[in-house]
């Protein structure tokens, strides 16, 4: 087979449950999601991911909402199926309403036609815009 | 030549002009974009364009400068340049500030990066995010 | 420097020359685009890119016409500069005008907006159009 | 759940009724696709969509077929699942035979060869080319 | 059914069964993939694609090994579900090991968010990369 | 103006300073990208995206040239000009020869190509390919 099966608590070394404990931590929950236990496979990885993940979706300037939403348009963008699942249960979870996911939807639908009309018609970028 | 050049407003027909108008009172600016003077070569487009962007835009469940950063995250995942520019400018017009620019890159960054990871580990989607 | 210019007529070798000749006959036209005189390069992948793109391209099924048109779409998805300039051009010539043009464009804006919306609404394909 | 079902006839409010109705009558449909379906638990995207594909996808000056194709080959190009199913079905009752959809196959697959191609060797746009 | 089933050895034509048998040589195995059963319906594109493939996969400059993960990379970038299972497997059998593919991953990821940090700042091309 | 200018090492903060040193010191240059020089405006990401770059394309299980040439693939799928431009540049300093160039191209153009004829012909997946 050439895929490897997830990575469980019980079977994982110390040094990847110390980065499933901080997750679990971090986050309020009993288990973590299927993507930590295949990036397991890779303690460098899985460790680098979720430090990054930690420092840019913790509370800033912008509300972690916002930013579940943000990462939600760009996953939908790019059609990765297990990231709009995950993404859309953690968007919900962090205060995402029905109503904002719908307009996520639209704004994302719109972004991806405009982006191709401006492309299509090779319009040029107006001065005002300019560096 | 195989490009049309835009369409001024001195130029443009009656039907061109009621878009113009609408945008330049609806944005209060004095001249509209050069994507709305390409579009121009196409009325229909021009017109039903602009009226999904000003529906979808609008105030709602969402803040107008969350719509305009989610529309700036999906431009720069899909790396259109005019669309990062004329964006980037309508955020901070929105009210989108430097710092709140620089976290919208860091999430959109992750998410490009995130979404490849699960995609090459081929991460089945958890029970808990499923329909 | 990391890039190498382009191969002209008067530089290549006589196997770089023997695409170029064909192109020029198969198109009717003075010299090749630039895209080939990159290519020049990799002798091989010019060969197989030119003899791929002659069977591709070909009246068969779909007009010529066409074939350009969805050349473009393509291109205009992907927002690549060259292609979407060259295949513009090449469209035209093969008999695209401007109210095709616009169609095309305003078909491949929507695609790519509705594409959007089945992602992230996860629509589940209809049993009528399974397999 | 952090998914929606979809939202039948029988279940669905007068605005979205209306929505369904049309789509049924001006496809000479049954009932509507799932697509449909799940964007109708946001009324104002459901009806916009469907303008806007009812006013683009309508012959003009390219046939409905071509339009079709044009569609499949966007979405075959973006990997959206549902997409690709669904205009698939769309574009052979609109006339593409097996012959036709090879084409568009052959066609898409070269556009994104050759797109790398020319992003990779860095092709400069042929000032035959420019605007 | 808008799709057609795969076309298995014995129920080629002899056009097809010669891409096959050249395929089964070439790789040393008992039967083709699903992805030639499917573009056998296309004989034309089945040998174009097939003989591209051997030709560019075929040992260079580069190793088979370190070919199949730049497929592999492009395919995961791409989200080509398919394709990423295929490639991985391929990958595999010309040597690359786990370790070989958690780093695949890792700068396939890399790549990708920092392709969309560079968009976002739009940060002009260095001198000393031009031309 | 939307966008910020490069921030160069004499007008750097320590912080900044720090890390640009890293990368000087790392690469044995004499200053840094203009990629560095853009995201320096955000400190937190500068000295993320660098150690985790730095990380990443250490010598591994994969030789560093190899490194570069996957993530110059990836970047020429995506059509990022900043990354192609120098990625090329790195790749070449790290070793890729003009020989194995063309061939990174030639594969990353036929995984682009067959990535969209597997998602077109809609082809499922071996079951040896799978978990």
């Amino acid at each position: 087979m050439s895929q490897r099966p997830p990575i469980e608590y019980r079977d994982a070394t110390a040094e990847v449950r110390a980065v499933f404990d901080d997750i679990k931590n971090s986050r309020n929950v009993e288990d973590v999601n299927n993507f930590w236990k295949y990036l397991a496979h890779d303690p460098a990885t899985l460790k680098r991911t979720w430090e990054s993940i930690k420092e840019v979706m913790a509370p800033g300037a912008l509300d972690p909402v916002v930013k579940e939403m943000i990462y939600l348009a760009v996953s939908v963008s790019n059609g990765c199926g297990y990231c709009i699942a995950s993404h859309t249960a953690a968007a919900r979870k962090a205060g995402m309403t029905d109503a904002m996911f719908y307009e996520v939807m639209a704004v994302t639908g719109m972004a991806n036609e405009t982006n191709r009309l401006a492309n299509g018609y090779r319009v040029p970028i107006d001065p005002a815009f300019e560096r």
